[in-house]
């Protein structure tokens, strides 16, 4: 019997996930904004069959631009032209549920769907942060449960939305001049606590039916939805122990939901930092922690955990800060980093070189061989179904990790050589939804 | 001194603009929704140099899909798909100032600007339509007036947002880790009547600046909303008086406006029926009105002006109704249906084979060369700046267009025979928009 085979993500940002990448001399100062530079990164993932390539996103400059280059063009824009350059591999994108109209995000993903041929997925998020809420008008963020019960209501909406148009709606008589069955394309008429949207949708169900979703806060709040609603799972887990405790807790929400479990993807995301040797790869990580700059990562770090420090605090350790459920931010991020900083008795200025790769994500060190190592070792006790790569570098970090790690991986006969299906549900293993307006025990009827 | 040029969009549309087009045998039943088709459509009208390709936009589902293939991809969606398969000519996509936040989508041009290198453009709609509001919690379209104000601070906010980096942004200094002059980037504060948006933009200014901006309602408040705000201008008329009369109209509203009446492109609406001879070209007309369905056309009519209609209406005249003020809808459609029904003494079922290729454009049926008869008329007369191209079948009415007119029009040095700019505004003739942050007078600083 074949061997269990892992999920392979591309997480693709700027120049490389480690805030020092642009001061490489071979990154690009322009790549930020550049679509050939994306276009090459979906290109180099597909070489290496990789399941798909994801951006993440917020509706604010977040970061601060004096340290590195900070924006992101907005990614169901790029994922479209990412479709007309590749051929099979996923394309998903981050949106927010707190900062748009379902309607209008039910309609955008539906189009990716169908010019991609099926390979769209939506990473869903309701977005921390006063500079997101500033930009709508508001003050402040949304209260924390208030934005996941209106992320639920909203993926409610999306799914009826995507579902009003039945698959087989199709007349086509053109002799009589009968285009398609009206009764097949009906309104959804929902009415709720914050939305009312009558629909249908103005596009047709798509080839996966709808998009994939995904799903990528931790908190309490953000586990429940994922139990609910996602099909992969991006996740940031800093210790195996950790990894299989998420791992383990998701699948048992995801079964209490009625749900099968192993119709959910868990992919932790991992910063791979390689070298041919496993001194040229600590070399390259001490490399780019010394390029750090500290005003940044301390303004991360404030973003984060909504801590405020100054350069004068570098050598100290992390202070004394309040309880998670007081954050209105990133809850499971907040609770990652302080516990990263106390577990290992960090000073902040340890943190921050902890931090500066990959925002709390785990950094694996090594060869290409200890990485596929690494990989194995979660994959195989309970910590993933995958993984969400992070190069600290790009392109460099992916071209490395497509020529010498995935080809151990394949070696070992956990990753794909081919790919064998055609929509991202496909190679990730999941069926094409039923339609919940039309039960698949519905007479087909041929299309003339 | 070489001839003033005229300028061409193609208007891309489902299988073709007349109603009655899927039902020939050429046309496919699901072009709609494929973006091949509209990759096709592209490529044919960047061989005819065209300036740009246009799709409209509503969010809802418009018109009776029994009898039509009705429903939209979305046209940003579409755009990026396009500009990857196209060099030179200009995108334009239709969004609703009513239905989105100015950030959002702001930054979606904005991107879409970046990733086609300069071919953006956005024509500008209120957009009415009950079914519309009722996907967003409405229970019926906001008032006309107040859509169009709405519109106007909405737009002044994408500008200000797309302005909030100046073009000089980038320090890139990799040795002293400082990427960009923190001060370049600001930003814009805004408070009025119906947004509050802190900014910045969390993209760069784009290669033109910003997108065109292209409007279409002819409306009192359309055309003084197009005269503070547009570059190119979409319109319907159906004869050449009436041409002429918008045309001297909006160019003197727009001289009042303290803005180059030349720096502002009036591109009248037209469905070309090509013939080999002008009895062939009769024999298309006819056939397309042969195959109109009643039923359809008697419901686009009551979208069109309210007034709702049977079957057993069709061989008297339009019945009188009230006055255009009242019109909460597109109320120069309206006027213009109901006039042409008046001048022209028609039945409603005679009305309904005028309205069948374009919803109230002029339909000009003939061999190429009298086609571009007409067009040069109209253009030498004071009554377009180019024209705004809406075959009845697609794509072969674009094709014929492509083939057959163009080289007409270029024959007799009224449109370009190659690109000569990059960028949609250089294909407009227009300049580059100055960012109303950094006066031009600012002392540029070298990139490192």
């Amino acid at each position: 019997m074949a061997r269990r085979q892992l999920h392979l993500n591309a997480f693709l940002m700027t120049i490389g996930h480690h805030e020092s990448a642009w001061r490489f001399p071979e990154s690009s100062l322009t790549g930020t904004w550049d679509v050939a530079h994306y276009r090459h990164l979906a290109q180099v993932a597909e070489r290496g069959r990789f399941d798909s390539v994801f951006f993440g996103d917020g509706p604010s400059l977040q970061g601060d631009i004096r340290y590195r280059p900070v924006g992101r063009l907005d990614p169901t824009v790029l994922l479209p032209a990412l479709a007309a350059a590749t051929e099979r591999i996923g394309l998903v994108a981050t949106a927010s549920t707190t900062y748009n109209e379902p309607y209008n995000l039910a309609r955008r993903f539906a189009t990716i769907d169908h010019v991609s041929a099926g390979r769209a997925g939506w990473n869903i998020v309701t977005t921390a942060g006063r500079d997101a809420a500033r930009n709508f008008g508001l003050d402040d963020v949304p209260e924390h449960r208030h934005r996941y019960e209106r992320a639920a209501e909203f993926v409610d909406v999306c799914r009826k939305l995507w579902d009003s148009w039945a698959d087989d709606f199709l007349l086509g008589d053109k002799a009589n001049g009968r285009f398609a069955y009206g009764d097949r394309i009906r309104p959804i008429a929902h009415e709720g606590r914050f939305f009312r949207v009558q629909g249908p949708l103005n596009v047709p169900r798509t080839p996966q039916g709808y998009p994939l979703l995904v799903q990528a806060g931790s908190s309490e709040d953000g586990r429940q939805f994922a139990a609910r609603y996602a099909e992969a799972v991006f996740t940031a887990q800093q210790t195996l122990a950790e990894g299989q405790a998420f791992y383990a807790d998701l699948k048992a929400r995801v079964a209490a939901e009625g749900r099968d479990p192993g119709l959910v993807k868990i992919l932790p995301g991992i910063v791979p930092v390689i070298g041919t040797t496993e001194a040229q790869a600590r070399e390259r990580a001490d490399e780019l922690a010394r390029l750090q700059v500290p005003a940044y990562g301390l303004r991360q770090l404030a973003s984060l955990t909504g801590i405020e420090l100054t350069e004068a605090d570098l050598d100290s350790p992390l202070p004394e800060v309040g309880d998670v459920s007081a954050v209105q931010g990133m809850q499971s991020r907040f609770a990652l980093v302080t516990d990263l900083a106390r577990r290992e008795n960090l000073t902040v200025r340890q943190l921050l070189a902890r931090l500066g790769g990959g925002r709390g994500h785990r950094t694996f060190v090594g060869t290409p061989e200890q990485i596929a190592d690494t990989i194995e070792e979660w994959f195989g006790s309970g910590a993933a179904d995958g993984f969400n790569i992070m190069p600290p570098l790009l392109p460099s970090g992916l071209e490395e990790f497509v020529d010498h790690v995935v080809p151990v991986l394949q070696r070992r006969g956990l990753f794909r050589t081919e790919y064998t299906g055609r929509t991202l549900r496909d190679h990730y293993g999941l069926p094409r939804p039923v339609n919940q307006f039309q039960p698949p025990t519905a007479v087909p009827t041929p299309v003339s």
